[in-house]
Order: C-alpha cells, then sequence, then structure tokens
C-alpha cells in the first residue's frame, strides 16, 4: 500500500504538465500530502484523552468538549454543540464458556441493544447454523430454548462489500433468533481477523423480538465451537451479560465552519463521527474521520476564504443508530446544502471516487477526477451514497461524493478493543487528507452553480 | 515463509545424487514433508478437545488423560503418566483503568505468581521507567505506595533473542518495585504485536520481595499508557487483581515410547511440554511442540523398530517453572540418556540446527546436518542448551541438538488468548515433522556410541 503510495506520488511530481502549472487545488493537494500533522494530531489527541466515546455517555460528552476546544484552536468559526436526547444502552460484564462436552472459555462481547441474561448467566444447548438464511429456514422446535450459533464466511475485500451482506447475521440474526423462542445467540464476529477480540455492533430488535441475550464470539472463538461442534456431541454453553438500558441522555453533534464569501452558493457539507464503540479507542472508527473533514477544512481555510461556506460537522450516536446525523438533517433540511461528502470507513488510503452530480455538474466532477488521479485515486461508475450520518441528504437529491478507502484491513479492527491509534498509518492518512483537501477545494470554489443531482424525492 | 519452503523442497526434489539414492533418514523425512497428519491432529485434538491447559488443574489432567489415549492409539509403547506435587497459582479477575486525568478502561492480565489486590482493587498514582535498568536505579522514594509501569523496547527477531533480554523486564521487574515499596506493577507486555492482549508469563518472587499486585499491559494500552504520561500531569490508575494460591495439587508427565533393538545404546529423549497458559489455547506454546515430536517419532516406529529407544515425554507444569522437567530429571538421572531434544518455540519452520555432540560425534552432526539441508535449514555454530524442560540433561553432559524455530511472529501470540490453532501453519508444522523425523532416524540409529558431550560437571 505504501508502495503504491509513492510510486503514484512520484509519478504525480514527475508530471511536467501538472508540476508546472499547479492551480490551487493541486498546489494545496500536494502540501497535505508532503506534511499534514493536523489530521494526526486530532486522532491522536482524540483517542489518547478522551479514548472510547459511547453515544450518550459521560465519555462522549467529554469528547464534545474536547472536540469544542480543539476546532476552536484551529481557528474555525462557529465552533458549536447542538444536543439531542436518544435512548442509550451500556455494556456490561459478559463472559461466554462450553461447559461440555469441552470446557473452556470464549471470547465473547455483548451486540449492541443485548437483553441481559440473570446474574448468573443461562445455560442452553447449542443449536448452529451455518448461515442467516439456515436460521431463517429453521423450525421453532429445532431453536426454542436454546442458544443459537450463527457462522458465516465473510472475508477481507478492498471495498468492504462483504460487510453488507454477512452483516445481517449481526443486523437481523438476533431477531430471527428470538421469534423463534431461543434463549439467546451468538455469532461469529463479523470481521475478518484471527484476534481474541469479539465485534461489536448495533443491532435493533424488529417487529415481534422481544430482547434476548445477543452477542458475537471472536473469529477464533467461532471456528472452536463449529469444530466443537463437529465432534458430534451435544454443546452446552454458559452466557453471561449484564448491559443495562440507561433510558433517555443527551448527546449531540459538534459543528465547526470555514467561512466562505458567496451565501448565495449554498453550503459544503462534511464530517465523520465522534462517538465511538466503548471496546476500543475508535480510531479508525472514526476518529481518522473527523481528522480528515477538519484537515482538509482547515487547509483550505488557511489558504484565504473559499467561496462556499464548508460546515464540518462531527456527528454523535453514529454507532448505534444514526442519531446525530437524523437530528443534523431534521434541523437543518432548509438550509442551502448543496453537496455533502462523509469519511467514515477508517484510515486507509483513498482509492476510488464514486461522483453524485447532476448532468450539469459533469466539468466539475471532471475536475475533481483529475486532481484525484495523482494520488492514485480512480473514478468510478458507482454513484455516490453519502454514508450513515449523511446519506440521507443524498437520497433527499443533494450532490455528493464518496472518497473510497482501502478496507482491506478494516474489518480486522472494526468495533472490537483493537481499533486503537497504532492501526492509523500516517502516510496513508496524510493521503486521505490530500483527496480531501483537492476534492473540498474544487467543490467549494467552483465557479459554476452546484445542482442538486436529482430533485427531491 | 511458505514461499522459501516450498523453493527449498524443489530444490531438494530436483537434486539428483540425493533424489536418486534417499537414505533411510532422507525418505522417512521427505514422507513427513509431503504428508504428515499426525501433528496437525494433536494440535487441532489437544486445543479443540482440552483448549488452556494450566499447569496443576483439572484441565492439565484431563490434557493428560487425553495424551495417554492418544499416544497408546498411536501404537506407543509403555505410556503412562508419571505425576509430582507442585504449588498452584490461578488467574482470577483484572481490570485496569486510567482514572486520572484521561479516565479510560486498559487491558491488562496477571504474571504469575501475582499477589491479589482488595476486592476493590488499588488506585494510585504511576511511576513511569523506560527500562528495568531505571527502576533498579530508582530511589525507594519514587516508588514507594505507588505503581510502576516499566516499558521496554522488544522487538521480533527470527531467533527470539529479544526475549531473553527483554523478557527480564517481566522476569525480575515484579520484585525490585517490591523491594522498593511499591503497591504494585505493571509492565509492557513482553510482545510484539499490536493487539489488546497481553502477555502473561511466571515471575518468581526473589528475595526480599513481597507478593504484590503485578501485571502486563497490552502494547497498544502501554504505548497509550506512554502518551498519557507524556502530557505531563500526574496519571492514577486503579488496579484490579484477584489471583490465587491453591496450595499443593498434582501435575505430571506423560512418557510414551518407540522401542529400540539395542537396550545397550542408550535412549533418545525427547519432548516438548503438555501445560499452557489459561489465556488461549497452547496451540504454538506447546501443542505444537508435543505434536511434532510424537509425529516424528510415530513415523520412525512405523518404519521399523529403531536401535535406540526413542522416549517422548510431554512434560507438564513448564510454563510455570519447570516441575515437569525438575522432576523427570530427578527420577531418571540415572538412565543411559545419550542424546536430548526438545521442541517448545511453536509451529513455525525450523531454520537453524545448534547441534551439541563430542567430537567424536562428529560424523553424526554431518549426517544429520545433511539431511537438514534440503529443508533449508542451517548449520550453526552455536552449541544445544536444550530447553526449559530438558536444558539440565544439556548441562550435565548429554548430547543434545536444538532445532531452531523462526520466532519471527512468536512473540505476537506467545502467552496471550491469541495462541489459538489457527497460528498454525499446516505447512510448517509439517516442515517441522519432516526435519525431527530425519534427524530421530539418524540419531536412533545411529551405529556408532553416542558419547556425552564432556564428562557430568
Amino acid at each position: 500500500m505504501k508502495k503504491t503510495l509513492l510510486l503514484t506520488a512520484a509519478a504525480f511530481l514527475s508530471f511536467p504538465a501538472i508540476a508546472q502549472s499547479p492551480n490551487r487545488a493541486e498546489r494545496l493537494r500536494d502540501s497535505a500530502l508532503k506534511g499534514d500533522e493536523v489530521a494526526w494530531d486530532i486522532v491522536e489527541g482524540l483517542t489518547t484523552e478522551i479514548g472510547p466515546r459511547p453515544a450518550g455517555t459521560e465519555s462522549e460528552a467529554r469528547a464534545r468538549e474536547w472536540a469544542v476546544r480543539r476546532l476552536k484552536a484551529l481557528g474555525f468559526a462557529n465552533v458549536h454543540v447542538e444536543t439531542y436526547d436518544m435512548p442509550v444502552w451500556v455494556r456490561g460484564e459478559e463472559k461466554a464458556e462450553i461447559i461440555a462436552p469441552f470446557p473452556q472459555k470464549l471470547a465473547v462481547t455483548a451486540l449492541g441493544n443485548s437483553g441481559a441474561t440473570p446474574a448468573g448467566g443461562i445455560t442452553a444447548e447449542v443449536v448452529a447454523f451455518d448461515s442467516l438464511a439456515e436460521l431463517e429456514a429453521a423450525p421453532e422446535s429445532e431453536v426454542r430454548g436454546r442458544i443459537v450459533f450463527v457462522t458465516h464466511k465473510m472475508t477481507a475485500t478492498q471495498d468492504g462489500s462483504q460487510y453488507g451482506y454477512y452483516g445481517a447475521v449481526r443486523r437481523t440474526g438476533p431477531s430471527v433468533a428470538s421469534r423463534k423462542g431461543a434463549a439467546g445467540i451468538v455469532i461469529r464476529s463479523i470481521g475478518t481477523d484471527y484476534h481474541r477480540n469479539p465485534h461489536t455492533g448495533v443491532q435493533i430488535w424488529g417487529a415481534g423480538a422481544i430482547p434476548i441475550p445477543a452477542a458475537a464470539l471472536s473469529v477464533p472463538d467461532a471456528e472452536q465451537l463449529e469444530r466443537v461442534l463437529k465432534r458430534g456431541k451435544p454443546v452446552t454453553i454458559r452466557l453471561l451479560l449484564t448491559p443495562r438500558n440507561l433510558g433517555t441522555r443527551q448527546s449531540g453533534n459538534v459543528v465547526a465552519e470555514v467561512r466562505g464569501s458567496d451565501p448565495d452558493a449554498g453550503i459544503v457539507l462534511v464530517g465523520g463521527h465522534l462517538d465511538s464503540w466503548d471496546l476500543g479507542t475508535g480510531a479508525i472508527d472514526n476518529a481518522a474521520g473527523v481528522a480528515i473533514t477538519a484537515a482538509a477544512a482547515k487547509r483550505i481555510m488557511a489558504a484565504g476564504r473559499p467561496r462556499r461556506t464548508i460546515r464540518v460537522v462531527w456527528f454523535g450516536a453514529e454507532e448505534v443508530g444514526g442519531n446525530g446525523g437524523d437530528a443534523y438533517r431534521e434541523a437543518h433540511k432548509s438550509e442551502k446544502i448543496v453537496f455533502v461528502s462523509e469519511s467514515d470507513f477508517g484510515a486507509d488510503r483513498v482509492w476510488r471516487m464514486d461522483p453524485g452530480f447532476a448532468e450539469a455538474n459533469a466539468a466539475l466532477a471532471g475536475r475533481i477526477a483529475a486532481a484525484l488521479y495523482p494520488l492514485g485515486i480512480a473514478r468510478s461508475t458507482a454513484a455516490a451514497s453519502g454514508g450513515a450520518d449523511l446519506g440521507d441528504w443524498v437520497t433527499a437529491g443533494v450532490a455528493a461524493i464518496d472518497l473510497q478507502q482501502d478496507g482491506t484491513r478494516y474489518f480486522d479492527y472494526h468495533h472490537t478493543a483493537d481499533d486503537t491509534l497504532d492501526k492509523v498509518d500516517p502516510e496513508q492518512l496524510r493521503q486521505n487528507v490530500a483527496a480531501w483537501t483537492a476534492m473540498l477545494s474544487l467543490v467549494a470554489d467552483a465557479p459554476e452553480e452546484i445542482h442538486p443531482k436529482r430533485a427531491a424525492p
């Protein structure tokens, strides 16, 4: 990865036509690639001085205070917090063990909104399924009173596309198991690593599903359980989970702006999310995203006032359901937001641009693609969809770009205790800032009108 | 690693002089390289059906029963258990967190023989040292009543040699801290990975050191604590550890033999250790070692009775102080053991042979080296030293060979929850069996006398 990046940067620097007459976006891009430290400092500071930032908790509140201080210190305008209320679920104790036939502990973590077991845990026979479809097809009589185990075959891919497909095991497996009367459910982590660090993640109880204990085994533990099951003897496990619902608490979005010179040209809205899961320090998910977007905006601000206002939002409560993004859209949907873009897929290099412009803005899309090619970024024919926090704007027709990051190792760490600073490669982080800086510069300063991709539905 | 192995195997197979007139050791070696499944089945079975096997516990006892069944099923002679008594320490709860200035949890595990904290833990200011030497040089007044943190700079090396040097932080750091009146000690794990899986390991309280809580932080947590300390504010942590001493319990060694035809030629004694730390399933440490040695002995047995009896011992209680090895030597030191060799450094390929023969056996050493070169194994000028379980035999003058394994990734997993089956590469495991088979065949069938390397001291 590093080698590719160096080669493409070198290729760019030796390309005379560009090197001899760099425009503003290209100059800003190259400066970021060579020396950005703002993004690293945000990731390092947030993960060190706050650490885990679960939504609606005191630590997320401390993160907002930290964010306000840091964004003000960086010189942003209109730095403030916009709060909202939300239901809060917090993790408790979590233990699992095979009782029979081969007693041993299993590494486990509760999924978001998991029900609790009694204080002594639950002990039940395991009924295993190789896929969500198998669980869905199973008769209630096979499932009732048992602990369901669902495994799957997720593998690492550069575009992270397996998360959508296999992630259904986590998102809906617990509800399916609950409806069939399961005592609890454990899934193979939605992850691609071989470490004893289970992957948490949110799941929402569907219609007719009462909360039951729902947890993920680490990948090595899931494969261990598969091997134990293959011996053909009944397998009994004990599961102890003591999460709690705290009721309604306050969360919030942190907002900062680079003021533009032309209020009529509309606002460029970008960001990532400030909250994280509680297990790690949320370095790749998503200190990196808030850092990349703010660092790019800061570079544009430092180079002089852009035409359009750039608004950076560090959203709260993304992990547990996108409460921050929803609250933000509800409060601001009547504003003239002409473009949105979100960074929320780690800190590894951008490899693809998915444009989301109206035909009338084809020239702008072309200028952005041209500024990104030297960073090794391809232009795709896939349409930008935004992300968890800004996707609704895209659905509503607002122009957008997705700068797709390399996800090859993202699901090794995603939602685990292993999401820590050491997983962030400073060189790839700078490539992200360079790409974002070029893109934001061209969008914010575009002389033409930025049209909706399509009329709001 | 795999590529190297394949290349060297291919190089061997295309070497006509050897390929056309393979002797017995070479034939056995190549057959193991192509198809050994015995070693994998032992590693898979032991880690799946027993899992963690801490010394002196019920699970180590189950492992002995499993071992006896498996070794009998493989056709070994004289399969039996030799028991001994030993003091047993077991892990309890373990938690650590930064209380101030940046509250967050830390991933921690108790070191062997750690003292316990009160049920509510201990809370104290941290005093940090960059090395064991710094701690040793510190005045008592700096340490008394505080929680000592010692970090270090261990890195991965092929020969694992950094473990000896930096391992002193774990082996003697707790005693030094205790003598200076520390409330407790946390060290940076003696490991080379970046996962939130701290590395346990034994430490023995030295003279004048009373047991205090002693634990290891994972490497990411140790670096996090370093970053927090660098902010220059006083750092307070809470440490909760509730290990217990269970008193005297029974442990044991499992013994199996391939009977030789010439009782006067002496016994060849090989093995690894059956016990493991409690955090993982002890796949690389040391299911692999017992599997490799037994699989090699089994291949020789299957090819016909060797001249010398090969005795395979799966030692108990290696991790906590070598109690099994000590008991075995005490009970058998008057037997005619003419050669020893131990496998206890994971499951990655053998890359070096360290011989330990008398000058009179130079020809035998040469034949063994010749049989190992095609596996990519170098002959070194380092002297064999045995290992934790058989080193005393070597010290006493018995001939030996160390087949050194690649340790590049060994300390990523060593003594952590991550020591699980998925870390074993079947291809490299087979290369180990091939090397051991060739070596054992040549030693067991050597027509010449095998001399002590030197007279017993």
